[in-house]
């Protein structure tokens, strides 16, 4: 629990899944989409996170999306599996069967549905930890989990060993910072990777001390993410508002799905998917029930925005 | 879809899951608790909801659960059964194993985790409907899903036949009376059930419409809200208010946690384990983690509202 | 403080606040409005609640308010002003203001929009207790306030003679049960007024231990409530329950407004008002800014829910 | 409405309201305070803003803060002034004043209190900034006024010339970025003021494209933050994020005091002005109720911060 973890940095995208029309995972386009983000020089994979679909796949369906994903990554990069389930059993059931499919580490929420406190959160991350040989990542998404990590949790736990990392989308640049420098204080041997999942602010959340980003949008323009992450290493940080700035226009996809009839991840998974689509790196795009795709009009309107940004 | 639903009435306790302490599903304690409440006179069972800890347990211990309360109940009383996931599919997989193993009805959420609005909450309504054969019973529960169902879409769901029912925890008494005298001027055949959750307004709810209960409380004192359910149908409201107040007193349980270390389900489900071991019903108070079981000094207090209660 | 207060029960409507078109108080109007109230029988006026639109009132305008209400009421039923005002200092400006113009009881909430916390929420009822002579009620409307207040902290204030009362508009019937059951066992002398502001359920919370109600819908029926608080205290919950329901239907009227450019207050106060100036009891249905009022077509559905309850 | 409004850029502290025992506001500390945040450079003057704990002042007690605040300044930097009341009627009621004051902006949040939506806000922003002559800021701060001002209607309002500003304490890193490069396609001439209140994260923001910043944290080390700005505005972005970091760790002030008697306002106002008074600007640290001062231990802990910093 206290050997130093596996540091990840860099770009590492949260690989959507790709589906048929008919509900199935589409390998061969899951296939395609991996090859694609390894060739355009990501540092690792997040299969399994909330881009992913993973709580609308069945324990079998995400078996699956592991095997191809840790098949195709080959061991280019490290790739962590998400593990999201309501409680700490349920979160240990995925953990052992990512475990076996081969992933580099784990990723997991704090419970939710279940009405549980600050001590029940800690013990949760305790009690995984101390049952799973791999890398531990906490997940901090309070739109999904309706609890935010506090910052004092999560910098005890990095020093003590529980935690490798945080993936943080909680959409709370002060506690990001204040996290960053609490954590660099601590954990003075490095070793704590601390991710950004908010695709708009990748360039900020590097000068406020991320380790990398889990961009969504990275899906479909992954060149763009490596080199942002490039300028922000290198120090380039106008280079890297640059690029920043056209990549937050081409975010606007999420919001081409008409919102009368639309919400959270129809918009945002149903974007990214359609733009793949039509960029012609997925067959298609169909997402999981209760979502429904984007129409005709609102692929026009991804359409229009691939084109801004060049990609088409 | 439009058949009438066998309209589920009276109390209907939440079963909890008696567990060892080895986290498995202690069936002879289970066997034990579903016959009390049997003799009891309760008129239905709710397996697998939020006190049954659903959320903690595996598929397999699921399974076991509703198997091991359908052959108990042996037909004697309707038995329902929570199909507690975040999405569709993953709902629509738990009610084919439920629905293979013989319950009478199933009982799911909106979506939770996944972000959601009010067209996808439908949609995946519709569709649970019209996969399953067996009656659906909406679950609102705010706490736990962050999404509170509206009026206006229970009212239409009831009407149209895509809902038998709603099991309501959302606290929200406004809401409920409006239900009932919109459910009763739209279904006037009846047919459309409408269980209030909170075990210590069920005099007030019965008064303001809802056809039966769903008490928490009824796994440790189920006589007394057989007394109150019926004090309320003969219209003897003073009896159903003495009862009712005896029970919220007795519901003062919950606060034996010590709040400094605790929350929500570990104070809920972890005293009522605790005053059913003490009861002798079942063989322990274990509780799944990250919960923790009630230490000595906590069961110390639940017996001291067990003797107040003249239970024990 | 610790003397017994004087205990306000039965029906006590939260008064509107007529306005000319300018957005001057109507005082003929508000004379005609309170009128009207006494002679259906009201046990007792809130004026300057939410209902008053107190919040959008200027201090001078809020003093013309109690005046006219204090003036015309004559001494015939208590008068309780809400000092609603984020934070203690200003409170208590506004209670000095309230008990010079003759009032007979505050009403305050919590602090909000300044952070806080219990500490703090405790600090300020114990600071407007000490400073002021008269009676003073705690107005718990987290859906305003953003705040719930606990029942511990109710029950131990009321205990100690520091409240006379809670007007209760938590939407929590849980809380609502528990604090009347403490309340009774801790004030055993009586002395306590326990208050629901919700208008649908007011049959049930009185089965649950409410002493009255403050039922904004009042403006409009008060003889329905009048007549609904007699049943009640009578025991004849028949028919407390008839008239309820026939209230909750009329309380459709808050619906009346388009969804699509109204929120709260607007279809709110906004409804009330414009069904008071179709009974002809105020001149015009004006609201402040930036609400609006309601216009042809929806005061039209006002009318239809008026005919319906019997009122047009 | 049209005309350019003077853009305001670089450190606009909102200024803390020094008090003395007895609650009054303490001239000669303001005045000191005041002058020296223009000796360390200070870019403006945000008088009356949440720091300045504007709700709990009383109208005449604010007056005295803007006409001190201002014959001060004496023209140096732009004044701008808080006018926080619930709805329009009382906003304009303080606009009024503050314009006779003499100051040089006005800054106004959501409608807050009154139940509102969409529709009521801009209205609300439109009613105002058609009455008043001065540039009219929104504030930003869904952790007092519980909503969040939406992306779209900012845009729209900074387009349309109705808005001067924003000030920014949302916390929400993710719509900061997208406003700030929305407003920049939509304002091209420039004139609009994007100002961050996040004292820990003022780098970041404005690599993200901010104006400015409000920091509370500037009453304490407002040359810490001109250092800051100068830097980021140079492009010097290493030594921008080093003076970020020193001042993120003076920030962790605001947890001098004991969080299990303090919250938010008397954590944060009442370490600043703790600090204040260990520097000898301000006489006091006195705080309004239901706010408490820091004790000695508490004390003693901001001073150990102070030191940390190279201030004391």
């Amino acid at each position: 629990m206290t050997t130093p973890a596996p540091r990840i940095t860099g770009v590492v995208p949260p690989v959507v899944t790709p589906l048929t029309q008919e509900g199935a995972v589409d390998v061969p386009s899951l296939e395609r989409l991996v090859e694609r983000l390894l060739a355009a020089g990501v540092d690792g994979i997040f299969a399994l996170g909330s881009s992913g679909e993973t709580v609308f796949l069945t324990d079998s369906q995400r078996d699956l999306v592991l095997d191809t994903v840790v098949k195709t990554v080959g061991g280019a990069v490290p790739v962590i599996a998400g593990c999201i389930e309501p409680t700490t059993p349920r979160v240990l059931d995925r953990a052992g069967a990512a475990a076996r499919l081969g992933v580099d580490g784990l990723v997991a929420t704090a419970p939710f549905y279940a009405i549980v406190g600050p001590h029940e959160t800690e013990r949760h991350f305790r009690a995984l930890a101390s049952s799973v040989e791999l890398p531990l990542f906490a997940y901090d998404i309070p739109v999904c989990v309706h609890t935010k990590l506090s910052t004092e949790l999560l910098v005890r736990l990095a020093a003590e060993g529980v935690l490798a990392g945080v993936k943080d989308s909680s959409g709370d640049d002060v506690a990001f910072r204040q996290l960053a420098l609490a954590v660099a204080e601590r954990t003075p041997g490095g070793g704590f990777s601390l991710l950004t999942g908010h695709e708009v602010v990748v360039d900020a959340m590097m000068l406020a001390g991320a380790s990398g980003s889990v961009p969504g949008l990275g899906n479909v323009d992954p060149d763009g993410y490596v080199r942002l992450h490039r300028a922000a290493v290198d120090g380039d940080w106008d280079a890297a508002r640059r690029e920043q700035d056209r990549l937050t226009r081409l975010f606007r996809i999420v919001d081409a799905a008409d919102p009368a009839t639309s919400a959270g991840a129809t918009r945002g998974v149903g974007a990214f998917k359609t733009a793949l689509a039509l960029l012609g790196v997925i067959d298609g795009n169909a997402v999981s029930l209760p979502l429904r795709p984007l129409d005709a009009d609102e692929t026009a309107r991804v359409r229009a925005h691939l084109e801004l940004a060049g990609l088409l």
